[in-house]
């Protein structure tokens, strides 16, 4: 551990306090994709799941355990699910999306093909359901096999959503939900039902990773418009794949007619020109919709902390009340 | 039923007699296959599901539970289930080869786009896991999600193995029962274990399953050289496909310089002619591949068949022996 506490950020903080779990999740991830006959497995989750990302879903499931008192071995098979989930969805997102960058690295389908990342996120479905069997718990399959459902209705609706300015905020909160919050709920969750705790707690972890999911995500979607070299998202990403979030649709709805059509002309139709980004951020700023939006993050941070309450005092308690005020804190 | 049962092929009857069941499953399938937020999905799976597939992987999870005496609810539900997994592996392989058609109309990938087939697919890949935790079975779990593994694992090999000339019998086999045989011999197995039956009757059923399988995918491979307007496949679609099937394999280990030199061009290098297929079709005439291929497929059902021993003597048994012997009958 650092000498100077106060001074990490709360997921390394949380990294540290459950190092040697992550050790067992890192040596069971490196394990469980590999695949005797077919090598091209292996090269594909090693470039993603070895790419540095900051392990936060499993960190959760560790941390849930951990807080409940858990002494048995199967959070770590749990924590290696929801990276195995999450590793596949993003396999499968970055087809979708036709991404050709993820995490600073070029993504799979650009290095081999959206066949090989399309194939291979299936494989880690599998797998992933293969290590939930091994603990013994039909609570935890039927948790994270809805979520999983959740998931991928989540994207469908993004995309049947997607460039259509009639999208409300109530839709936006379902794709949210979908694609970010129902695997931080379940990997909370399924933390407290391997512990076997009652339900009011497993409630409370629930309730802390679905307020922390849509927090999580409403900022990333704010960085999107409002953040620097420093978060690693090229501004502007959303706004030329036309995806509408909460910045732009708080802006469709206080649209005046040129706005509009504006909206129309860049998001519905896709003829956008040069100057068109900069355009769409004085907009933004005009209606002072990333403020608003930074606000209703904010309102998910705090409710998250709040579900917390009736969980028992503990180190790991205070790392998740950090973490959630560091999602908003990353947007200054 | 009807009242010439000679006259009927052996998955007519079965339906006939699994007829109750079949219709729990299909309407299992249609409730589940349903999405409160995203009608994009039931839209895409309808188009599958009830393109008049002959539901062969669901029939033979009925037949199995039936033929063990099963009692039981949970079959209809591990039929569902393994409908699923089918129709969702369908979607991501006709992404994978880009195909056109399926099942003589055109595939959801070209109605749609190659997005909703990933989406889709994975959702209904969740939803299977959802109906298999329903029935409270962490061996079918287990089973399924094995099944599942192999199934992708499969993929991927045929995807790293397709073009190459030096694949062997031996992985082609591999990627057979990925891609067919898995299903068929966890199908099978699953009805069993439902059943609550001992170790040497759910051998007895997998080994039938898989069996049954591998005959099939070869029956299938040797139908793009052989078949007639009647099986309803284009001759010469994994020629032009450049996929290494057992025809062209046992060709190419008997090949002359010349004979050699015309498969690395056109499978290979990609570059056919016009008269390409019929040059092909002449090489495995020369080489009497095509009957080599059949004698393979029937050594398979005759496996099938024989492993159905141990098994209690009961009407869907007969059926089960009659539905092997009619794999190998479509090929003249």
């Amino acid at each position: 551990m650092s000498l100077d506490h106060a001074a990490q950020k709360p997921h390394d903080r949380l990294a540290a306090a459950l190092a040697v779990e992550m050790d067992g999740v890192n040596t069971l991830i490196r394990e469980r994709m590999a695949s005797k006959h077919a090598p091209r497995i292996p090269e594909v989750t090693a470039h993603l799941v070895e790419a540095g990302g900051k392990r936060l879903r499993p960190m959760l499931t560790l941390a849930a355990a951990k807080l409940c008192g858990y002494d048995g071995p199967f959070h770590v098979h749990l924590a290696a699910t929801v990276e195995f989930i999450h590793t596949a969805t993003l396999l499968h997102d970055d087809v979708v999306d036709e991404s050709e960058q993820r995490r600073g690295r070029p993504t799979a389908n650009l290095l081999w093909d959206n066949t090989s990342s399309v194939l291979v996120g299936d494989y880690l479905f599998a797998r992933s359901f293969q290590l939930m069997t091994e603990t013994g718990s039909l609570d935890v399959l039927r948790i994270l096999s809805n979520a999983s459902a959740t998931i991928a209705e989540g994207e469908v609706l993004q995309l049947t959503a997607a460039r259509d300015l009639a999208t409300t905020e109530e839709i936006y909160l379902q794709v949210v939900r979908g694609k970010t919050a129902a695997l931080f709920s379940a990997a909370m969750e399924v933390g407290g039902v391997i512990a076997g705790r009652d339900a009011a707690m497993i409630r409370a972890l629930y309730d802390y990773g679905d307020a922390l999911g849509v927090g999580f995500q409403i900022v990333d979607d704010l960085l999107d418009y409002a953040g620097t070299d420093a978060t690693g998202k090229n501004i502007g990403d959303d706004f030329r794949e036309r995806k509408l979030t909460l910045p732009v649709i708080k802006a469709v709805a206080l649209a005046d007619d040129t706005e509009r059509a504006f909206w129309v002309r860049t998001i519905e139709k896709g003829k956008q020109d040069d100057g068109d980004l900069e355009t769409a951020l004085s907009i933004l700023d005009k209606h002072k919709t990333l403020e608003a939006t930074k606000i209703e993050a904010i309102s998910w941070t705090e409710k998250a902390k709040a579900a917390l309450a009736p969980l028992p005092e503990h180190p790991i308690k205070g790392m998740l009340i950090d973490l959630a005020d560091y999602v908003v804190a990353r947007v200054r």
